[in-house]
């Protein structure tokens, strides 16, 4: 069996936008939703959803035609860098899927939702084109509000859909990757100046960690500030040692951490990755977990034929 | 599909006849091994196998008979606690089992393994029958070098074969129990006294945690100590506090950790809780891991039917 992982963002945080994308994605079978994450102050939606290639293509293209049909970023704030209503597209290997099937997928993704919505879409990650267009950052540098001044560079032509552009829309990011970690650490300072500094010393282009973008938001509700970073790799940038980093330049402010959580899912290896750090296991890995080795035993074994 | 594991402990740790006892195992179709663990400092050898009710029982009994002809405890040394050749053998729920059934597939186990070998079995854990035996270490009082003394005690009759001392074989117990979290914790110190204080102040009847068993063991290759933890219930007593617990008693000795690793293998929940612990992240849960998601998943949406 094929299993294709998604994790869409749109650019929204409106309850009634949320359920009617989500919908979509429910409407088809053989598509499942895991994770469903929102939030006023990056007024973002990330959504995880596995399925076969199929499913996961179809559901991702319905909900990116729902999310265009229903949000105008010409409205739109939020203190997470976007450049358009359905802001990135990732495409993940899950299970017996290749990187290059996922590219596939998102290539067909781009050129179906830029021939249906008109949308300039991107390419980016293992399925870009040229190689700057590997970064998402690099793509999404100015955000929305420079978008019109951006799309009519030649080197920012889209790969796919008009080179001009769209108020109501921005443009798309879709392509393919790796499983990476999202985890926000909430800090007890309503300094963002602090935050910032501390986001900073994470971040790979700011001198930080390689793997690991991190940015800083305030949350007005608790008047807090919260570190928001993903890491593309947490087999090479380990999710412990990014958050002991965090503490020690926390503690140079002398900020304490409240509380984090997961972005989206949980990677079972970063998990394991941080318990073994902090019980001192060498070599922990996935087959020494119970759960996967009885099912990795059982499957070995025919069990689900 | 149902699946018990069973984690069978004998008293040896020699390779010649820890390979004779793995290969009644491994005979056995529709029986799955998932770790096996031995070592000369407390000769003796832990097994995880998963299976279907009939295979583990079927393996479990080749296993032990196999045990039984191989090993002699008159000769046998070794820092662990045990009372036979095959010490224990708890049937564990895994997948769409109930404890009652794994109490029943121990009662046939220890049974079978009496009229076969003329060796007595006590039913400890869930398969007990008097609220004593409840208690491994209650069964285990004197170990088998009291054996002989012991097994004529009106409350210490063997619940299936002969009241009567078995100088080669022992005895044996057999029961149902729970998941449980094995761990060792290597410390550098070769002080056995300094390491038995951190083991009391852990172990549930010395006024430690409830559900936490805990001993010393010196390892003579390594010239250190270990502190060997079982819990019996991890969800109740979570291993990040035991950990933490125990690195306070290191601390007051002056004495660091080298090391750790999991005896047998690793619950999932246990790690979970190790890692939410140490990110502050609150109430992460197994439906939070990718790998387990999606499994699930897939398995409610039928792909495994």
């Amino acid at each position: 069996m094929q299993i294709v992982e998604c994790v869409p963002n749109f650019s929204t945080s409106d309850p009634k936008t949320v359920e009617l994308i989500l919908e979509e994605i429910r409407k088809i079978g053989g598509a499942f939703l895991l994770d469903v994450t929102f939030d006023n102050y990056y007024n973002r939606l990330v959504v995880s959803f596995v399925g076969s290639k199929e499913s996961v293509l179809e559901a991702a293209l319905k909900a990116a035609s729902k999310a265009i049909e229903l949000i105008d970023m010409q409205n739109h704030t939020g203190q997470h860098p976007r450049i358009g209503a359905v802001d990135v597209i990732p495409f993940i290997p899950n299970k017996n899927v290749t990187m290059e099937e996922c590219v596939e997928l998102a290539k067909r993704f781009g050129k179906n939702l830029a021939d249906k919505c008109g949308v300039p879409v991107y390419l980016y990650g293992a399925a870009s084109e040229r190689p700057e267009r590997g970064d998402l950052d690099w793509i999404r540098e100015g955000d929305y509000e420079k978008l019109a001044e951006n799309i009519v560079k030649p080197e920012r032509k889209p790969d796919f859909g008009p080179a001009k552009f769209n108020p109501k829309a921005g443009a798309t990011i879709t392509g393919a990757r790796k499983v990476m970690a999202g985890f926000n650490v909430n800090l007890n300072t309503a300094d963002l100046k602090v935050a910032k500094k501390i986001a900073k010393a994470l971040h790979a282009h700011k001198g930080g960690f390689s793997n690991v973008k991190a940015m800083a938001a305030f949350i007005p509700q608790m008047n807090i500030t919260q570190i928001g970073m993903s890491i593309s790799d947490f087999e090479k940038t380990p999710l412990y040692r990014v958050f002991e980093a965090l503490k020690v330049e926390c503690a140079r402010y002398n900020v304490s951490i409240i509380s984090s959580e997961f972005c989206g899912m949980a990677p079972l290896k970063a998990l394991i990755d941080v318990a073994g750090y902090y019980l001192k296991v060498g070599n922990l890995s996935e087959d020494r977990v119970l759960e996967i080795a009885v099912h990795n035993a059982m499957e070995k074994g025919g069990a689900f034929e």
